[in-house]
């Protein structure tokens, strides 16, 4: 997968993944009525309206971008339902090319690291069968847990090739309260950094490893460091946009052949429409103003990536 | 709820929580035949096997125990339906009485962890409408975002009167990759734990806070230091039995009220009829050797704390 999605970042020469975080509040009134109109004020309404939230942005934005990241726990919040909503946006958006970024920020110790890496990744055996669950391209991973924790998802993409990102400093304003924390006067971030090298070299893909790193936008001096301590990794990139990465800050994340980098927006694409720079889009053009910011994104992360190559 | 744990721990006397993971392999082979016999080797039939697997467990041992701690990994590795299983487990086990903890191990930055908390813990708003999801009592959190990814946690916890396990120090082998990294001459878990003391003075109950953390039973050393950092915090302490902790360890993780600990076990329960200690049981009755090796655990935990009082 990772060979496939950096194909589709040249093809589409767009380094950007749409984070497919639907919150009830930024569905349209026609769109919350119908849904609630068909399944009542219930946890399957709340479900079928982000699914035709989702439907709709992912309609008007798939050619422009190589992939998405649905945010799981805003379908989980609504129980089962919501999970249903899940698996269809997984579903719909394999239908239409794109690659997948399950965040999930799974991680746990052995054989249950196992059960989430089958879940998200790979393959249940029911009875005689092979059966493949949510069945995203990639999955981010939370790496407090250590090896052990890790070791179970990398075996799973290594046996499926599929890829997997993990945290190593995130774009919250409270992530250096033990991500920070010196030790022989290092970051512990670094630490973890050291080992996702460790951990890609098991699961190469052509130019980039299937293992790839969290890294938030927010820092950038972070970026940097971690650009030319992780110099075969992917680095997805949170917090450009409504947490405040700017994109003359993103070219650190990046590497020198352009690659290296997939910079994700979530609220400030899904959303767009509520802002005032698109409130020319009505509510009913929401899917519209999506397209308008990606194209916007795009635009604004290339035009940084070209001045920093001056 | 965690005067309710507590309550019911003194009552029953059993100071322990089954973990229910089920596996395939654990299930016996009547279940699995009627459960795949009724809905075929699909997810499904996954999924009603270690339903009606765990039913059985419960009922045999419900009287016994305060608690259970369902992994929820176990059942999204069977995708959607598996989540229905993980539902009706929490719906049964609260119609019992029991205290369900989630072992979700969940932890986002800002309002992606208030959905994992509403998912888990609190309430979703859908439009006039307040709708439990998932509706577990307590839930374990990763800590590794920090403040800003576990407060959400604990306000969801303080409206809705929940709690919280907070990963300090897992019993995995490599846990101390990470977690015990010296900082300043003290390990990371330690300052974890003193972030769980300042999250649970923000929520206390009666004796004891409803912000737990999770310290392994494999590394007794720490449960004795833990124990005295975190005076007011309850301990829910995993590892016992299968993955190597012993009873006569777990005293540390107590203090001299003979509260603040709850031990958990999953394997060396639910699948106690595969242990040749429990070799008189046959499959059919893998129930009564779960509720024989409840007995034996909460004996021998009980035995190691008479013990240590002298």
């Amino acid at each position: 997968m990772i060979n496939k999605l950096i194909e589709d970042i040249k093809k589409k020469n767009a380094p950007v993944v749409v984070g497919l975080d639907p919150m009830l509040s930024y569905v349209p009134q026609p769109i919350l009525q119908k849904s609630f109109g068909e399944f009542g004020e219930t946890l399957e309404g709340a479900a079928d309206a982000i699914w035709q939230f989702n439907k709709g942005i992912v309609d008007s934005t798939y050619d422009l971008i190589p992939a998405v990241k649905p945010q799981i726990a805003m379908y989980e919040q609504f129980g089962v339902p919501g999970l249903m909503a899940f698996q269809k946006t997984v579903d719909y958006c394999h239908e239409k090319g794109l690659t997948v970024i399950g965040d999930v920020k799974r991680g746990d110790i052995g054989s249950t690291s196992a059960a989430y890496a089958t879940a998200h990744l790979g393959k249940a055996s029911v009875g005689g069968k092979e059966l493949s669950a949510f069945g995203e391209d990639f999955a981010t991973v939370n790496p407090y847990l250590g090896t052990d924790g890790v070791k179970p998802f990398v075996d799973v993409c290594r046996e499926h090739k599929k890829g997997l990102f993990v945290l190593v400093k995130t774009s919250n304003p409270s992530s250096g309260e033990f991500q920070d924390k010196l030790i022989d006067g290092r970051p512990l971030y670094e630490y973890v950094a050291q080992k996702v090298v460790e951990w890609g070299g098991m699961h190469m893909g052509e130019e980039y490893s299937y293992i790839g790193a969290v890294v938030g936008a927010t820092y950038p001096e972070v970026g940097k460091a971690m650009r030319a301590l992780m110099p075969k990794t992917y680095i997805l990139v949170p917090g450009y946009g409504a947490q405040g990465g700017k994109a003359s800050d993103l070219a650190h994340y990046f590497n020198k052949d352009g690659l290296g980098a997939i910079v994700n927006s979530s609220r400030g694409i899904i959303a767009a429409y509520k802002q005032e720079k698109y409130a020319r889009f009505t509510e009913a053009a929401y899917a519209d103003a999506s397209r308008q910011a990606v194209l916007d994104m795009i635009a604004d992360i290339n035009g940084a990536l070209q001045a920093a190559k001056k």
